[in-house]
Order: structure tokens, then C-alpha cells, then sequence
């Protein structure tokens, strides 16, 4: 497996985007976006989306010169209509003048229809985090999940990622509310792995663990009932304020054809502010229970995995870094 | 056990209240909102938890005529100090006003502190919901959840509920990140009943069966790792945007003689709704899992003990039933 630096992954991504005719810009964002989930040691939101991105602009159902139109619904609540835009240059155009609302008002929202895939929740509550923002983001997705006790797939994947402030470095969690992800599942898969009989059922929607026949099936909540009781919420909350479409209506985040009609919410509060940095530290500090080596923060790893990956670079599958110097145009096509 | 008519159980509840001091309006919220656990089969959270609202009120550690002084830090951002008032008197005070500020901001933000405990948090966002609020409702309290990984309990078991308008009878979540309450752990250990061996570690931060070693040791949090950073981002965003106690430094939720320390975090959002009810009953329509007899709507299991309540009463352990007679001046204390 090659081990690039990160700066080359950067110059081809974004090469690749280009010649696909992206602005310069807009490459340089979604770029940066795929490479902090590499960075951070989470592949499947990394350069392996790449392709999509170009198939997608190629099919039209994407257009990288759009950056969304604005209707204020409120002095803090604002409708984005990503006008088919790409995920992080759309939400980044709005979070630029959400921040604003938010620091005037107290707290705003902002409700993103109509663009593409947001990428690693993360990438957005880190940094708003560290401009002073509490940030729940939330994002819904085709259904893969199945409602707890029922034996096909219904609802997205809905991650939530929350970041606050810390007087340190800011604390960031970002998880999906399934119990793994289909990434994971099409890893094993390839990889002739069985997977855990708690992770997916298959097509006539019994438990499996065949990782092959559970790709044709649907994904547990994570935390049983509960974690069914929280994707739910998050497809209703998102689907409803957003105006976005619902369960097994929603496309365009898996395809390279359909326009994609998820939707993105998010919550930013502008609040009074504590130092968390010893309670952050009295949990790392915690004896770790039987059969774990330490007791971690939520981020940490990935953020430890940054440095590292920065200094080293970034280790990737022969096929992922063939089929990018092909987007780049610095080899020739297979 | 007896099978008490709600219309008893709400006239004694109320009047146990006056006998403590408890002014008439306040004594009816307060009771109205642990009937409604009742009504919905979570005793945990309904008269089991008057005598403690009583003996707070005698320690002084409880004010009942307080109903909270409001700062507004910016339009939709209102801070709330309870004055040591009664949980749902302070926080519908607040809701009151901030329901006027999510109406004309599209968004608003209440953070609470030094308030009593908030109660079911659905009787919350199911009545927002129906007015046509998305809401999520936090509250922290004591650690009595173990990080993912450790020996001790250093995390509330910070519930979350959510409530959005669906076009028919409002969809409410509301669920602690515990894998399950302390009150159900003391319900087995009272019983002599074993516990799952996920559940909860003992006081050395070993995992165990025996619900009497797991009162004095730590719950884990539900959905494992991933629980575990849901409850934690709760934690730090309530302890901070509120000002409230963090960690194991939180008090006043268990006992009787402490200042109620946690915080209590409102976020109403005024926005476009969308008919959600045509995908719920998609859901309630799936043919069920095996082992399960149907697809559950959260919170709609609740609605229907609730109905069945109303008309043939509220079952009450012979203990409380005495006891509630006591504190109202109908018995003779034991």
C-alpha cells in the first residue's frame, strides 16, 4: 500500500477536481474535506469518494460552480437551496453568514436542501468550535438502517457531530447512528470477512454474517432501540425543517445519477463559554477497565492519527491511488 | 397493588405540595408532570419522586415560589437562573417566553441552572411539538455513567428527548444515554433479580450481575462507545453554555439536602414543517423481526398506556400509596 504525502494527495485531488471543471476554490474545499477524513484515519469519508464527485459533476446531477441561494426565514434561521452545489462549498458558504446570526443572536440555524454529500460532519463542528460556536450538525442519507425490530432498511445513517469549546482544543464527536458503516460492511465483504451477527440483516431481513449478503440488506441502529429512537428523530427533525426528502425516498448520496435530495442541518449557539480542559483530563487519566489499554476522548484518536499522518503521510489502497492519478490526468487511463 | 383513579392521585399529589408550602399554580405543574410518567408507564420519573420534592422543599434546598430570573444574552439566547425553584415551574417560565423568541428569530436557546430536577423531558417537547416547535430538550445529572473504557461513573445519565411536529399526534423521543436507569437497577436489586452483565461494573469497575454491587458502582453508557460520546457531548455542552457543575461534582438530583447543581439546555426551532405522518405509519406497517411482534413508533407505547390509564387508573406500589397518603395529611404518618 502506497504511503503519500499529504501535500501531493492535495495538489492531485484537487488537479482532478479541476479537470473535471471545478473552480480552483470550490477544489480546494471539498479537497480539504476528503483529506482531513484521511488524515484522521476514516477512509470510507476520504479520496475513495473522489470518483463520485467527478461522475457526479460529469452526470450533471452536481454543479461545482454553485454555492446556494439564501432565504432568511428568520433573523436566525436560514434556508439554503444548494442549487445541486457541492456538500462543503454550499455549507460552507452558509456557515460563513450563520456565524454572523449566530453571534448576534444568540444561537441560528440553517436548513441546506439540495446539495451534495456533506462529508465528515467533523471537518464543520472542529472549526466552529474553535471560532467560539457550540455546533450541532446534523445530516441525513439514503435509508441503509433498519427501524429496531423491523426487518428492512428505512431510515438514513444520520450522523450527528457536536463541538464545543473547551479552552483548549475543542472536544468534537461525529458518529452515524447505525451500529457500523456500510463502507465497513462493503470492506468485509471484499475482504471474504464475516461480520458480527448484531451488525446487519440480510435481504429477507434475518441476521447475518455474511458481510456479502448483508450489502443487500439493511444495518442495526446502534445501541438497539435507543439508537433506533435517535436516527428516527434526526431523519424527521432534518427531512421536516430542511424540507428534504424521507426514508427510502432519498438518493443521490451512494449513486452517480440522482440528484441529491438529503438534507443538512445546522445549529449554531453562540454562549457563554467554561474551561473543560480538567474534567477532559480527569477522564484520560481514568484507570482503564479490563480488556482496554486507556480510557479516550472522542476525536482524540483521529487527531493523534493527524499528526502522525501529517509528518508520515497517508497510506492508501493501489487501486484508490491508481484511479487518482487517472482523475488527475497524470496517468493514462486503465 | 391498587389501581388508583388519576383524578385521586392528582388531588392528594397536589394537595401533599400545599401541605409543604408548594403555591397552588406551581404544585399543579409540578404534578402534572410526574402523572404524566405515570400515565406513561415511567414510574421512575413519576410519585416515587415526591416525597424527595417534599423533603428538598423542608431542607431548603428547594424554593417553590420561585419561578426563575431571566437574562437575555442576545435575542434568542435566554439564561436562566431557578433560583432553586421547582424543575418544570422554572423551565415552563422560561419556555413561556422563549416560544415568542423562536417564533420571531426562527430559532431560540434556554440554558438553566440551579433549578430542580426537570422530570420526564417529553411532557416538555411533546407539548412544543404540538405547538408547532421542534424541540430538543437536555438536562444533565449526577455521574452515574462510566465513560467507555473506564471503572467509574464520571457522566450523567443526560437524557435527550426530541419532539417534532408531524401534521398528527406530535413524534417525541426522550431517552437517558445510560444503557438503563439507576432506578431500574434498584428495582432488581430490591426484587433480588439478577442484571444483564452489560449493564453496569461494580465498585472496582468490574462488570457484574448482582443489581446490589451495581448500586455503588458505575451504569454503562447504551450504544457503547458511541453512547458514551453522545452523553459526554451533552455533558459539556449543557455544563457549559448553562454554567452548571460537570462530572461528579453534580448534586441535587439523588438527594435531599444538596443545591441542585446540573443544567438544563432548551432548543425551540420555528420552522417549515412537512406531513411526517404517512412515512411513521410506512414504519408501524413493517412486518416485524423475528422475536418481535411489532414495529414501534418511540414514545407511541407510552401514548397508549397513557389512554388505557386515564380510564382504568394508575397501578401504585402499596408503599407509595401509603406514602402519598401521608404527605397529604389523609393518613396518619407511620
Amino acid at each position: 500500500m502506497p504511503v503519500v504525502d499529504v501535500s501531493i494527495l492535495r495538489q492531485l485531488s484537487e488537479r482532478a477536481l479541476q479537470v473535471a471543471g471545478v473552480p480552483g476554490e470550490h477544489a480546494r474545499t471539498q479537497v480539504d474535506l476528503l483529506l482531513e477524513a484521511e488524515l484522521r484515519g476514516v477512509p470510507s469519508h476520504g479520496l475513495l469518494r473522489l470518483e463520485r464527485i467527478v461522475r457526479r459533476i460529469e452526470n450533471g446531477v452536481s454543479d461545482p460552480h454553485a454555492t446556494g441561494s439564501h432565504t432568511w426565514r428568520g433573523p436566525a434561521f436560514l434556508s439554503v437551496d444548494g442549487n445541486r452545489g457541492l456538500g462543503p462549498v454550499v455549507a460552507d458558504r452558509a456557515l460563513e453568514v450563520l456565524a454572523g446570526a449566530a453571534t448576534r443572536n444568540g444561537v441560528a440555524v440553517a436548513a441546506v436542501s439540495n446539495s451534495n454529500h456533506l462529508g465528515m460532519l467533523a471537518w464543520y463542528t472542529e472549526r466552529l468550535a474553535g471560532q467560539g460556536f457550540t455546533t450541532i450538525a446534523l445530516s441525513t442519507s439514503e435509508a441503509l438502517v433498519h427501524p429496531w425490530g423491523a426487518r428492512r432498511a428505512m431510515i438514513g445513517t444520520n450522523p450527528i457531530s457536536i463541538g464545543v469549546p473547551t479552552g483548549g482544543a475543542p472536544f468534537v464527536m461525529d458518529t452515524a447512528t447505525s451500529v457500523v458503516s456500510m463502507g465497513e460492511i462493503h470492506d468485509h465483504a471484499q475482504r471474504g470477512a464475516s461480520i458480527p451477527d448484531h451488525w446487519a440483516l440480510d435481504a429477507k431481513g434475518n441476521p447475518t454474517t455474511d458481510a456479502q449478503a448483508a450489502k443487500d440488506g439493511a444495518i442495526a441502529p446502534f445501541g438497539e432501540a435507543k439508537g433506533y429512537a435517535l436516527g428516527l428523530a434526526f431523519e424527521l427533525l432534518v427531512s421536516s425543517l430542511v424540507g428534504a426528502a424521507i426514508g427510502t425516498e432519498v438518493r443521490g448520496t451512494l449513486d452517480d445519477t440522482e440528484v441529491c435530495n438529503k438534507g443538512d442541518l445546522f445549529i449554531l449557539i453562540k454562549g457563554p463559554h467554561r474551561d473543560l480542559q480538567a474534567y477532559l483530563q480527569e477522564i484520560r487519566d481514568m484507570p482503564p477497565a479490563q480488556g482496554f489499554g486507556e480510557v479516550l476522548i472522542p476525536g482524540e484518536r483521529g487527531r493523534a492519527c493527524r499528526v502522525e499522518r501529517l509528518k508520515d503521510g497517508v497510506p492508501l489502497p493501489d487501486a484508490l491511488w491508481d484511479k487518482l492519478q487517472v482523475l488527475a490526468g497524470t496517468a493514462a487511463a486503465a
